[in-house]
């Protein structure tokens, strides 16, 4: 069988190098050939394993300097029903690629907003005065580049080499220890690892709402590696909270912390276990 | 003496209309005259007022449906100095702007990023292959929409008639009740009000390490509002934490809790204490 492994595409991007990364480790582990789908949003790259027209996802879940991808959280909730199989971190390294000659003849910036975010400080000090424009992924930034030579494009060295482009400047990110977290997901069940993240609603804002559920897992000694809060979208004030425990959902102390839990939210969702790759 | 009111701009965002309500808030309150500063950024707008170049600045903290402004929070963070003044919420409804005749005659969609997100549904529906572009901000798109005749822009009523450009469909943003919560922030120390913002960081990624801090407000029936974790930029799962407190921090229960919070964190940066205005 042939594994397909949705992400957000065009060739290139950040998402197309884990899933290929990914790709490489299922063959070495299982044997089994893959085959990347490329999606037009992350909110595509979900729907499409949820409904079955692809086996896996590898999609974004934060970066370190830009924060959470908030549409990777929002759409796993709505969604329900995907597990996380595993964890990938990725190095970001960003360059600015472009036909120019030299800095002075570029006239506008195109990348994805959240590399435009992570090269802020640079693109102030070298191209202060030069338009940025956001755009669907970092390789749609290219293929503006590849028609126009007077705009530059952030992307990675490797969506360089793909389109054949010239690197001006690299690396251009603010912050040298800039990686992304990615979580493979599908309909299967998930299995065991150190890592388990989960999602609630809670019935009302009122003190301590939030506070039960921490203690729950910090009187146990489980540490929670992360919180997010996002807003239900009912009403203002009004939030889902997600979490990453680094325990295993499997742990007997794990699963009555879940079963505790379950008595203070409205709504849990528990999106697997998983364990941590890490990519060079 | 004119109080000087900086917000992002140019004129006909939403933030101006806030910045605006407030100028007249105070105007009514204090007799004091008023001059807007717009902004090209949230960024520049929060450190026009640090370095004294505006007195008050008006900033958008989080919306109903995308959760918060990061920019605002990152920013405030970076600064430290700045406190809040007061908080106002301001109803979104947002209108395809466009001098097409019809939505058949619309090639490209611009607006802000948030804007975008709280009409993809809409957009989905009704424009699905049209390309959507980024601006920095919504009336940066209504001025793109000014010169080409088969373009639209996301923005409010308000800017459209600023610009005297014509309305195609009103409202179109997907969830009915969205709204923006902004802070008006200054030099000046701030007054007392039933909310209280702060942020801090804690010493190590241990069990418990949020969990403390949470629990110091539920001991005391103080209510969170909300919670929001930010990366650190140091590294990938070291984060900020930002509350909103329900509760007065002249209240003595809030700062015994304050000062209890202090052994828990690293840096602790109290933004101040303020009331909350509904802007029609």
């Amino acid at each position: 069988m042939t594994v397909s492994i949705a992400h957000l595409g065009p060739s290139g991007t950040y998402a197309e190098a884990a899933a290929l990364a990914y790709a490489q480790y299922l063959t070495r582990k299982t044997g089994e050939e893959t085959m990347l789908c490329p999606c037009s949003s992350i909110s595509q790259t979900l729907w499409t394993v949820a409904k079955g027209d692809a086996n896996i996802g590898v999609v974004p879940v934060e970066n370190s300097i830009e924060g959470s991808v908030t549409m990777t959280l929002d759409t796993l909730w709505q969604i329900g029903c995907l597990q996380i199989q595993q964890a990938l971190i990725l190095p970001i390294a960003h360059a600015l690629i472009s036909q120019a000659e030299n800095f002075a003849n570029i006239q506008v910036v195109y990348s994805h907003p959240q590399a435009l975010a992570q090269c802020q400080g640079w693109l102030e000090k070298h191209l202060s005065d030069v338009p940025l424009i956001a755009k669907n992924s970092t390789t749609e930034a290219l293929q503006s580049v590849r028609d126009e030579t007077h705009s530059a494009a952030i992307a990675s060295l490797r969506a360089a080499e793909l389109y054949q482009l010239p690197v001006l400047a690299h690396p251009i990110n603010d912050y040298p220890d800039n990686c992304t977290r990615f979580w493979v997901v599908s309909l299967q069940p998930s299995g065991s690892g150190k890592y388990t993240s989960l999602g609630f609603s809670v019935p009302a804002n009122v003190p301590g709402a939030l506070a039960k559920p921490l203690a729950i897992f910090a009187d146990r000694g489980i540490n929670l590696s992360r919180i997010e809060s996002r807003p239900s979208k009912r009403s203002l004030g009004d939030y889902l909270f997600f979490m990453d425990l680094e325990a295993d959902s499997h742990e007997p102390s794990v699963q009555l912390a879940l079963a505790e839990l379950k008595t203070f939210t409205e709504t849990l969702k528990v999106f697997g276990s998983y364990t941590l790759l890490n990519i060079d």
